[in-house]
Formats: C-alpha cells, sequence, structure tokens
C-alpha cells in the first residue's frame, strides 16, 4: 500500500484555494485527510472535496503535527510558521509575500530538487507570470544567451482574487445597461478599460508585484543580475493573463530552433506557426502554458519576441504548488 | 473676411469620420462646402454636420477642382488619387496605407512645416500609437539618446471600426447572458480576452500594423536605423489605446527630467507622481495623450518606461488629421 499524507490548506474560499482543492482530487494526491484552515473571516466558510463539503476551522489550536504539509493561501502570521515548521510541516506559500532567500520559489518543471536540506521545507509558488516566463526562458537557455528581459503583462482581474473577478462581472453589467458606475475594490473603470498597475507604486513608480516577479524570474533562472523590465498592466479579462515577453539576446535568434525548443519543454504547449494563442480560447483551464507569435525583432535579429498565456490561478498558482508537494512527496516526505 | 475652404471626406459613416466631421464644426475649421464621398456600400449614408444631415454622393464623377483639400479615410484607387492631386486638391490620408516615401505621416505638433515643395500635398495621417509614440519621444529627444525602443500595445477594439465596437458589445452582452458565443469580425472570443494580434501576420510574424508603426515612428522621429520593436495586441476596450513603452537610452535616465519635459511638450498631459493614466479615465474624448507611470527600470537605470494612453479614433486619427489640413491652410493653402 502506498503512503498517505494529511494535508492542510490555510486561507478562505477563493478561486484559487477552490481550484487546489480540485486538483488535488482530479491528480489523485495520496490524501488520507485534508484541513482546511482559517484566521478570522474565512471561518465557517466551506469548498467541497471528494464530494463533501469541508469547512475552515480556526487555525488557532491548530496541531500542526498532524499533517506534513500545509499549502498558504492566506498571509500566516510568523508564530504560526515557526510552529508549523516546528511540527515538522513543510509550508508551501501561495501569497507571494514571503522574502525569497527565506522561502524560494520553484517550478517543478525546471527541477527535481527542493531548495533546502530536508523536510520540513518552506517553498513559495512563484507568481503566475513568473511560472510562465520561467518556464519559457528556461526552455530556451541551453541555446540563448538573453541580456535583458522585457516583460508587458496583461493580467486577468482574477489576480485580485474572487472579489476582482465579481467586480468585473458587475462593472460590465452597469455599463452595458447603462448605469452610472461606482468602481469598488479599486478605485476606477475596470470593465473595458486597462488599468496600468495593480496596487500601489513606491517612490520609483514600481508595484510590489513586478518588483516580487522580477526577484522571481532571477531566482529562478538563477541568473541574479539579469536585467529585467516588467510592467504589470490590469485588463478586463476574467482568468488568465497574456504576456508580451522580448528577449534581448548577444546573438541573432533562429526563429526555427526556438520553436523546436519550445515544442519540447515541459509545460509548454507552442501554438502552430500562423496561429497566436488567447487566455480564454487556449490557456484556462489547462495545465500548459501556452506560446505563439515567436518572431525576431521587427529591424533586430539578436531580439527574441514571444506572446505567452497562461491560466493564472490553475496552471500559475493552484497547479505549480500542487507540483511543489509531488515533488516532496516523492522525494524528501 | 478670411478664407474658406472647399472640403472633401473620403470614406464611409463610422468612428473616424464621424468625429472628423465633429472637430471640423467644434475647432471651426473655415469651410465653405463640406463633400462626402463614398465608393460602393456607403453610398446613402449619411452623416451630421452642423445641424445638417450630408449624405455620400458618388466619388466617381466627383471635380476635384472644387475642392482645395480631401481627407481620405477609405482605399481610394490610384486613379481617384492622380485626378484629385492633378486637380490640385491637396490629400491627408488616414488609411495608413500609402507607402511613406509618397505620402510622408505628419505629427503637426511636431512640426511646422509640411514635408514637400507646394500644395497640392499627399500625407498621411500615422497609425494611432505612432502619434502617441512620437509625441514622447520628441519631448524626450533633446535629452535622452533613445538606442532600442519596445513597445507593447493594447488597442482598442475601435481600431477596427465600427464594427469591431459592436461585435464587442455583442459578444459581451451574449457572454453575461450566459449565450453561446459565435465570434464575427474575427475568427475567436473578443470579450474578456487579449488578442495577440489585429490582423494576419507574414512570414517572419508581424503584422501590417507592427510594421507600419515601425516606419512611422521612424520616419516621425527623423531617425531611419532605430531599432523599435513592437507587439500590437487588442483588448476588450471599446476606445482608447493603452501603451506599455520602453526606451533604452544610452545613459541613466533622469526621472525628474523626463518628468519636467513631458509637462512641458505640447499635445501631452503628464499624470501626477503616483497616479496613472486609464485609456476610458483619462484619453477618450481628449484631444491630449496622457502619460503616467514614469520610471526607470527595476535594474536598469538606463531604461525607462512608461505608460501611455490616447483616444485612437480622435486624438489618434481625425484630430491628427485635422491639424495636419490646419498646417496645410495656415502655411500653403
Amino acid at each position: 500500500m502506498s503512503r498517505t499524507f494529511n494535508v492542510a490548506l490555510i486561507g478562505s474560499a477563493d478561486t484559487i484555494t477552490e481550484t487546489l482543492v480540485e486538483l488535488l482530487d482530479e491528480r489523485n494526491f495520496p490524501i488520507d485527510q485534508l484541513y482546511l484552515l482559517a484566521l478570522g473571516e474565512a471561518l465557517g466558510q466551506s469548498l467541497a472535496f471528494r464530494g463533501r463539503q469541508l469547512r475552515f476551522r480556526a487555525l488557532d489550536n491548530f496541531d500542526f503535527a498532524q499533517v506534513q504539509l500545509a499549502f498558504v493561501a492566506d498571509e500566516l502570521p510568523q508564530s504560526c510558521r515557526t510552529r508549523a515548521l516546528a511540527a515538522g510541516c513543510s509550508l508551501i506559500d501561495m501569497t507571494a509575500g514571503l522574502p525569497l532567500d527565506q522561502a524560494p520559489c520553484v517550478v517543478p518543471e525546471l527541477t527535481t530538487v527542493a531548495p533546502g536540506e530536508s523536510a520540513p521545507f518552506l517553498l513559495s509558488t512563484p507568481t503566475p507570470s513568473a511560472v510562465a516566463c520561467a518556464l519559457v526562458m528556461a526552455a530556451l537557455s541551453p541555446q540563448l544567451k538573453v541580456r535583458r528581459v522585457q516583460l508587458t503583462a496583461m493580467l486577468s482581474v482574477s489576480t485580485l482574487g474572487r472579489e476582482g473577478v465579481q467586480e468585473l462581472a458587475r462593472q460590465t453589467a452597469e455599463l452595458l445597461n447603462a448605469r452610472p458606475l461606482e468602481p469598488r475594490l479599486v478605485d476606477r473603470q475596470l470593465a473595458f478599460n486597462v488599468l496600468a498597475r495593480t496596487g500601489e507604486a513606491d517612490e520609483q513608480g514600481h508595484t510590489l508585484l513586478e518588483q516580487r516577479l522580477t526577484s522571481e524570474l532571477r531566482q529562478l533562472l538563477q541568473l541574479p543580475e539579469l536585467p529585467i523590465s516588467v510592467t504589470c498592466a490590469l485588463a478586463p479579462v476574467f482568468f488568465g493573463d497574456s504576456l508580451s515577453l522580448s528577449l534581448q539576446c548577444d546573438e541573432e535568434v533562429g526563429v526555427a530552433v526556438v520553436q523546436r525548443l519550445l515544442e519540447a519543454a515541459p509545460g509548454l504547449e507552442l501554438v502552430e506557426v500562423g496561429d497566436y494563442p488567447t487566455a480564454v480560447g487556449d490557456a484556462v483551464g489547462q495545465d500548459q502554458v501556452y506560446v505563439g507569435r515567436v518572431r525576431a525583432g521587427v529591424c533586430d535579429l539578436r531580439q527574441l519576441n514571444l506572446w505567452i498565456v497562461s491560466d493564472n490561478v490553475r496552471k500559475g498558482t493552484a497547479l505549480n504548488a500542487l507540483q511543489i508537494a509531488e515533488l516532496l512527496i516523492k522525494h524528501y516526505l
């Protein structure tokens, strides 16, 4: 008989936790007990797992010695984190909120080794765009020496969680019915509009997400000095991120070679030449990251331009977190 | 008494021609007679001008000697163009369809001189994103030596004309009412989705629009060798383009200097530090191009990143064409 694990999921009923719980079932993760744990508001919320409604219970007095693994979808007090690790429970953080030197990020297609000595581990799943870009850039790294990365990411409103999805739906309906719009959640019209950023900017003008994405990509590619420039905008799309990625290389880019590398890479799906992928038409609900529009610069053959789409909730977050868990149970737990 | 002009508008009743006719009135363009001329389908369509409905009449036998100036919003047969110019009628092409060496593009904020010796002129108004980028880059050119330009443009569906606007509205309503979607006009879902390009791509993967924009920017900035890389995507936005522009410079970029230059530049409106402009909230219906998110690269101080929004129909096309006409009547006609 194969081993099973007890697993905790810390957070609330949201798009990501819902998807994670679906995936645990779909991928036959060897779970014995699943504990849903919440801080405050989410107490009493529930998620469906294997045909049963599970309720979120209080995190406060939870004995982490009962579980080998916990997925963390909400900001966890430092004391809880310490308590979980002390009890031998590995943590997979999905909040992009922990320092990367303490909780390194992992994309399991790119490594078979977890950063750290032995369980318990404290690991991060990267932000969704970093997962997608890392998969693409790692596929190309044997052939392309990249000097500079330029990314404009058009993120979907599910980046803001279920509330973002609800707000886009609400605003769209109001506008189509010619009712006056009173934006909630963000301070301006989301529907039929593109927002230049996803949160507050620092003094230099960068958002937390843009800085995080930069750090994550550098860590994932093991290129701590790589110049990366990122703009994360918010598009009126419910699910699925669209990325316009440009890589400035040392030498002329062979488009045919790039296509072969992308075709062979794990986690990626290259669309046919002449076609292009879209978030809704290709990526949403899928376990792959889709790539198309592979082309050199209009007037610079050392530049490679790509269009990448990915399901930010599924492939970008929940699935990657689960793949980290699969890696841990396979080799370490 | 000041001079007046007879003017022709060749095209059909669409978002751009409608806006142009409004602007002719709004800006008190010294018109005596306005002739609406059409090829085929648009015959019998009409536009409101100064409180009257004017009808599109046949272009075929129109005597161009009656007008000093014609705005061209539809592809014009070469024979008509020759006939118009031979009759002394200057043409302002708004189709982005003529070779730039025959019909140079003009952004009137950037020049007081029309390319060409004397009337009749054959000039182009650039594609909307080129107008916006040229205004920004020209403002910065005294101080910044730009080595490389990277643009990801999120264009609104009005890029496809009125049909694009109608299709986004139709698709959105179908989806919100949970009815099955049958895309028209383009071959996939526009609503709540981002399309990676606006038309067919050539063998190298570039669309006509991307190549055109590159050539126009080089011509407008008088930098024929400038490496420019462009991705034009289509966002589910009715009006207004959002541009993520990156300029790679020779030296470190002084953000404060850049802000001062942008503030002083004609045609531009710099939003307050910490704020950002959006297509719908700022640009639509306005005569200015809005700029924000002025910042150096996250990890490269020789890079300048900007977010630019502009009304593609008004400022990007109709107003710029009209400003070209104003330049011509002021100095040449």
